[in-house]
């Protein structure tokens, strides 16, 4: 038994190791394994799913105003308010798949861009990791959406009230909901 | 071509709806789906997978100290620190699987909940969501942990410096990000 309010150290445990995995679904867009591993209290195996790896840009203008994008979501039923981003293409850099999105979806290009880090959205399912960015120096230009994304508008709000609208759980998106608040933290000002 | 920097407007349009489900795999912790839809630019099937709902909590002491656990995950092959939290059992409440969580995995029970929302990790691969929470008036307990967070340790820190965990890169949980900063913005004289 442990008793909380200590500090716990540990001895740096070996990790399970992958003894074979099998390919159990190889579609378009997600494949899912199962990892027979070894090691200590290992399971007889482990499943997860690979997805590609995703970018999310706050596009932050002169004014202090963040571009927000709206679509169609399959899985949750209903219209999602997110940052412009999606899925890395196979070899693609983060960095170029987030100019690539912000383009293709808002029309906005941006002069100067700052990593504000990565996430696991899912550490247990999935490896995949969203790739956060922040995007200053605007110039408007041509969208260039493809059929699935017919339906999108793009807006901008304040930095501040994008925040808000993530605390209201208006914006609920992981890497949409960490970026916007990494953003506004560095820029307490904006409001 | 639209052009950016004018808010778009558009009428609601009809969802992709579901016309049949074929279920491709069901595992222990994953079950993936193939649905069959019909609706503009509809794909020919929909991939997305199904995982347990997710929650985190920020145990915050009455010296502005949270929780944080640090266990191996073996999909980012590292030691990840994080919020206590886990997956929802079937038909669990989210609060509850909260509450149980927190005490399975540190020992701290929590007189006062307050929730902080909830975020969808990845919706386009899944509807699964991470419910997060705000959890103070602790008091220690015992700790219960499974055969497979036997290398699990814990450790308090400043609200503010596990903020800082979250900008350097340490932490990287999607809901732990999330909550964290989430709970940092509601104290910002926690620091």
């Amino acid at each position: 038994m442990l008793t909380p309010g200590h500090d716990e150290t540990t001895s740096e445990p070996d990790l399970w190791r992958l003894v074979e995995r099998r390919t159990v679904y190889e579609g378009r867009f997600v494949q899912l394994y199962q990892d027979v591993l070894e090691g200590p209290a290992a399971p007889e195996f482990y499943e997860h799913v690979r997805v590609a790896d995703g970018v999310r840009v706050v596009a932050l203008d002169a004014e202090g105003r963040v571009v927000l994008v709206e679509d169609q979501f399959y899985l949750p039923q209903r219209r999602m308010l997110h940052l412009p981003g999606g899925g890395i293409e196979a070899g693609e850099a983060p960095a170029l798949a987030a100019a690539r999105e912000l383009a293709e979806e808002t029309g906005w290009r941006a002069a100067s861009w700052q990593p504000l880090g990565s996430i696991h959205p899912l550490p247990t399912s999935t490896a995949a990791r969203t790739h956060l960015f922040l995007a200053t120096g605007l110039t408007a230009g041509s969208v260039h959406r493809d059929a699935t994304e017919q339906y999108m508008t793009v807006r901008q709000v304040p930095l501040a009230e994008a925040v808000e609208l993530v605390r209201s759980g208006v914006v609920t998106e992981a890497g949409s909901v960490t970026a916007l608040l990494l953003a506004a933290q560095s820029r307490p000002s904006g409001d």
